[in-house]
């Protein structure tokens, strides 16, 4: 410590700190999460922050790792990225033992993501992403038990139907739209794009971009957007539209009523290849999407494995607090600590230890005050961490094992023994 | 997906991939830590892996940031480092809200830290480290409780007594000892880093280093660290004996037995100031230092803050899991998977994942089987993933609403009704 200059308190740009009060709230979100995934036999994974660069480059392209990404050399001169998304990730790790595993696997995880971009509402450097998938089942049971979990995450917060909607679409019907407009590969690939970003822009706008693309054609095709039965009359009865009508059907049988499908819903990563959904806010000062997913039947590609169909979707944590935010369905903070143990003077703070350490043996969380401050300080400092029960001990308690319990709540008070004392804080 | 060549499926070089069976044994570390931690009254904080490098360079020097830590430049020309401790970004979360936050604090926070070095045993570019740190109380009240809660991991990982000790010394006697022998502050601590390393050397090869620092006393001062009763005679009676014998005793007094005085014991970081401990496995297959910590009161100078005396430790998975694998105290793999439901055929999926959503709201953890697989195929699968209890359903089923419900375990069957199938998984 021989350079005495000071040091700055703040954290980096982007990213947070979590102080115990913020941490409730990450853990009350995570909690819901993994109780909910659990409920449906999800099974937890993870793995490190640091993966090797060509994971993502393989899928989203050079510029978008070295523009979007933290990627640098190590020592060893191999290019090092922070995982901007885990989908690679657990693609790897199903690829890396395909042949051991047994399917169809249901797992999760809840990692730290990272992105290089400017900090602004709802995305930061650094966020905390749930990640569910399915892998091995290829029939659309997958896509409705997927959804039906997504659904559940939002229940289990709390949320009403009516707090928010889930949107529906399929890739394959989108393609089949494209086919029937004799569209290239590449018009179709910038098409979706725009088709994608719609909400974000006027209806003039979007006009331009869509004629832009596919010319004269374009009043007809918006129009086709704009209305589900005419798109469906013009695609036709067939496997795909049978499908999709059939998992909203299925979605509706298992209570997920608030489910609509939405042609123009395309979400960003290009290895989505059926269904792909959104769960959106429905209250207008938070009108935005919560989360999403959907099917990607292609991706162990990129490994040389066998192909292994798969759905899943992504819930990040600065968007579920938003939600819970705007509905109101954050919990107050509360610790965990049950009680709090005071002393009258500081010859009785080895019988205070000894006091805290017989009751942990029963299960109890207790906080022994060290500080050597007044009674009343001591006192003062459990109410301010809301611990609810306190005992106080000076000569008569440390002579009789008899203690005065109060809640700090209530004011009630109760004389009770060792023994007791654990079952009187629940 | 344009280039088709194949992506390596192994994870980055020193860092882990855990796969379900790798995270049960990690949430076993985990959950054990936080459990005995909580019922002392600490409180989870949390933060980023990505702190601006200077933190490191003010008590590390840059050598250290540059050689030993992964760092790299922002795009906006900051030098950021992955943590590779935790003590500098608690101390500035502290010293962020010294003002605000109320005195003491118990917290704690399971982070992971990266090194960059070789990987070899028990050392890995990443792992993850539960820091406990109580701050705010100068006595050495505060150190029996740190060490009291080091102890109880222990002992709450299923560890006996005998299994490992507990090493204890202080800085301040050892610096005592340093100005008996009027040694200047850099003798002094070359001395001590000499020290630290003596276990990895030969008493011959010892004895040369220190010789070659004290000259002509070395013998004297050898023979000092040997003898503990000289040792205290040396140094004679001091208000810091008489506080090293008081922690020591009150030690002992709260259970914690296995606790022994070795003024050797210094430990790597420069920050402490105090009382310095660690805890060694007994075990001749597995004889090294678990994990261990100290009393560090000047941290927060760093930041300008004010003086905040501080005590913690910080124990790593890895050393966690060689411990527990040498002492056999790791738990074989259990599911939280409680039913597995099948169906005779494709028909009743739907009754079955129905079911599943019901048993689901009475909080039952419940795994649909979703593949088309053969009846007999589906209840493998359930016994590979070692979910305890199945159902199946078939006509007879749909229509009664009756279920038999098979304990793969035993092989028991019994008829249940939906409302009994919850209470019957436990």
């Amino acid at each position: 410590m021989s350079d005495k200059s000071k040091i700055s308190t703040e954290s980096y740009k982007g990213v947070r700190d979590f102080y115990p009060e913020d941490l409730f709230v990450q853990n009350y979100i995570f909690n819901n999460w993994k109780k909910t995934v659990e409920s449906f036999g999800y099974l937890q994974y993870d793995s490190s922050i640091l993966e090797s660069s060509e994971l993502y480059k393989a899928k989203s392209g050079e510029e978008i790792v070295n523009e979007q990404t933290y990627t640098f050399l190590d020592r060893g001169d191999r290019e090092v990225t922070l995982r901007p998304e885990m989908t690679p990730t657990v693609a790897r790790m199903v690829a890396a033992r395909e042949r051991e595993l047994s399917f169809p696997l249901r797992w999760y995880s809840i990692p730290n993501l990272f992105r290089y971009e400017k900090p602004q509402r709802g995305r930061l450097r650094e966020h905390w992403q749930l990640n569910v998938d399915l892998f091995g089942v290829d029939s659309s049971l997958g896509d409705v038990e997927i959804i039906t979990v997504a659904y559940q995450i939002m229940k289990n917060f709390g949320a009403k139907d009516e707090d928010f909607q889930i949107k529906i679409n399929d890739r394959k019907l989108i393609k089949k739209l494209y086919e029937k407009f004799s569209l290239s590969e590449d018009i179709s690939y910038k098409l979706s794009k725009a088709i994608d970003k719609k909400d974000k822009m006027s209806s003039a706008s979007f006009e331009i971009a869509v004629s832009e693309l596919i010319g004269e054609k374009s009043a007809e095709f918006i129009s086709l957007l704009e209305s589900h039965s005419k798109l469906l009359d013009f695609i036709g009865d067939n496997e795909i539209t049978q499908e999709l009508a059939g998992t909203i059907e299925k979605l509706m049988s298992l209570g997920v009523k608030n489910i609509y499908f939405d042609p123009t819903l395309m979400r960003g990563f290009d290895y989505y290849t059926g269904v792909v959904f959104e769960v959106f806010d429905t209250d207008p000062k938070n009108n935005r999407s919560v989360f999403g997913g959907g099917r990607y039947d292609d991706l162990m590609d990129i490994f040389g494995a066998r192909k292994v169909p798969s759905v899943g979707f992504g819930a990040g944590d600065v968007t579920a607090k938003d939600f819970l935010e705007t509905h109101n369905l954050l919990p107050e903070y509360k610790t965990e600590i049950q009680l709090y143990i005071c002393t009258v003077s500081d010859e009785y703070k080895t019988n205070a230890m000894t006091l805290g350490q017989k009751l942990r043996e029963t299960g109890a969380r207790v906080s022994v005050d060290l500080t050597g401050k007044k009674l009343g300080d001591q006192i003062k400092n459990a109410d301010r961490q809301k611990v609810p029960y306190i005992i106080c001990i000076g000569e008569d308690e440390a002579k009789s094992g008899e203690y005065t319990l109060k809640n700090l709540d209530s004011g009630q008070e109760k004389k009770v023994k060792l023994e007791e004392i654990a079952s009187n804080l629940s």
